[in-house]
């Protein structure tokens, strides 16, 4: 630790406080009286709204790779996958608090780039600080809790999707794996100037797309694709007591490089690739036109329907149907 | 982990669902519309009350000892000391989440009693499970975020403390460490039955005194003591912008076993030890007279006062005067 800045709990946080420490206007709107610094944080809640709240761990090794991640990456990546659990339910992200734990090594220079990424995320996402608690430890462990908001009865659950229901999805599927790959087969740093990694290092939640689902009624279930969809749409066919049938051809796959074509398949990719962050919601039949193309900017495609035989099916280019293997991202697997 | 009980995150989170889940009468009280299972929990706020968010690690090494305390102790303590924090601010814990890192080998037997001293702690404070985060690793790693709620307005934060108003503290200071000091010096595992352990092992947030201070407007400042006298104090002066005088005779002291009376200091674990999770609060001179000597059959105790020199000072026994030097809790340190 560089001792001109101190060290001990209290310099940690003080940097952490400076760090973050969102500018009034965001204060103002997001209703958080007390931040940073007493026991606990105070927050407004909206009237004719209901809070959201989701957890969400990021840890070397499991999250992140501390060696091959940019402490920006590290930082940016750990508030957007919580906030993007926010935007699965249709919400709109308030405020956050951060759990960090870190080893001596890691609180000077990383920890910097760290609050950088996280600092960006922060005000990309309309979502400031409010509060945490920060530790010493050998390792670098980082927990996020997102508080969000969405009008009273309108989040989106898991749990509404009927048969017959169209299912769609948003972005490109597989995207985020495939930078991973690509990253790990490289021997360099992520470079955030590479495209093809970008959206495995800065995912964007799609907020602006679930809110505007949540706003026109118009998704039935919805949850967002962090394991891949493989492992994903039989966890929200589980929630409503259905079974999927999802076509190949339909499915907006990653796109894949003349380099790269023979190493990686971009349906598998696009089946379990974890990390895309895209959302996955279903629309009742006669709601389906109503689903325009792209929605606030990102690409909007059906990709099968919702069946009452509790059985995700794939339906392949070849015209065979096979049940869907689950070989998306389980930790504990 | 035991087959039968099946593995894999699905697996782990039912038993998670299965041993933590409300009944409910609870689920009513805290208006919890969605807890587990979807991609967030969702919670009605009260009308006329700001929400209260903390979190806190509880994590093997620096906050519990996997070989020497108890699962169920381990589970009891990580809610109990997050609830504290709403304590601290004189609000009323609403729900929790629960993020939780387990090696396989602690995913069975252990769980069972981790989950089984946890539910006892949410059921003694009225505060369920809304969701939470779970993965696999190497070691335990336990993060809880608390929600509560304070009537608009009435949260007492650590900044309002001013010169002249008395300093009370609840309970007696130095159990907490008095027991961890035993446990450390035995060769058993922590027994629920020794009454000396019983503070480290089972902190009572005292959440009736909270909210009894914050009804009656009767509190200018309050904290938790989780660091000790001597580390949080300090901290509780910073906020305000002012110092304090403190009393060693008036302190409330831990009472030390005849056997260890030779080895044990009780001013010195009053003044530094951890972990006691008892309230420290300040009065103005002219509502001094109005707080009782028991608060919901807790001792409440004076023994100081906040002076306007931004110094914290101990007035010893023998007259003399110094500065208290701050030999509480700082992981960073």
């Amino acid at each position: 630790m560089n001792n001109s800045r101190g060290s001990g709990e209290r310099a940690i946080l003080n940097r952490i406080y400076e760090g973050l420490r969102a500018p009034s206007p965001d204060k103002h709107k997001t209703c958080l009286r007390v931040g940073m610094g007493d026991d606990a944080a105070l927050w407004h809640p909206r009237a004719g709204h209901e809070t959201i709240l989701t957890c969400d761990w990021s840890l070397p090794g499991t999250h992140f790779l501390a060696n091959r991640h940019s402490p920006e990456v590290v930082g940016y990546k750990c508030l957007a996958r919580a906030v993007s659990d926010i935007a699965a339910m249709g919400g709109e992200p308030r405020c956050y608090l951060l759990s960090l734990a870190l080893p001596d090594s890691r609180s000077d220079q990383w920890l910097d780039g760290f609050l950088n990424g996280l600092r960006k995320a922060s005000r990309m996402l309309g979502c400031p600080i409010a509060g945490g608690d920060t530790t010493r430890r050998d390792e670098i462990l980082i927990n996020i809790t997102v508080i969000g908001e969405a009008r009273r009865g309108r989040a989106i659950l898991r749990s509404g999707a009927h048969p017959g229901n169209a299912i769609f999805v948003t972005g490109r599927l597989g995207e985020a794996h495939y930078g991973l790959r690509l990253l790990l087969e490289s021997s360099e740093r992520v470079s955030s100037g590479d495209k093809r990694l970008r959206k495995h290092s800065y995912p964007e939640p799609r907020l602006a797309v679930g809110l505007w689902l949540a706003t026109h009624r118009l998704a039935t279930a919805m949850m967002d694709l962090s394991d891949g969809l493989s492992s994903d749409l039989p966890k929200l066919c589980q929630a409503s007591g259905v079974g999927a049938r999802i076509s190949e051809h339909a499915l907006p796959r990653v796109k894949i490089g003349i380099k790269y074509a023979d190493k990686f398949d971009a349906t598998e990719l696009a089946l379990h690739g974890g990390e895309d962050y895209e959302l996955l919601f279903t629309v009742a039949r006669n709601n389906v036109a109503r689903i325009p193309h792209k929605i606030a900017g990102v690409p909007v495609t059906r990709i099968g329907e919702i069946v009452a035989e509790r059985r995700v099916v794939l339906e392949r280019k070849n015209g065979g149907v096979a049940g869907l293997q689950n070989k998306g991202w389980d930790p504990f697997r």
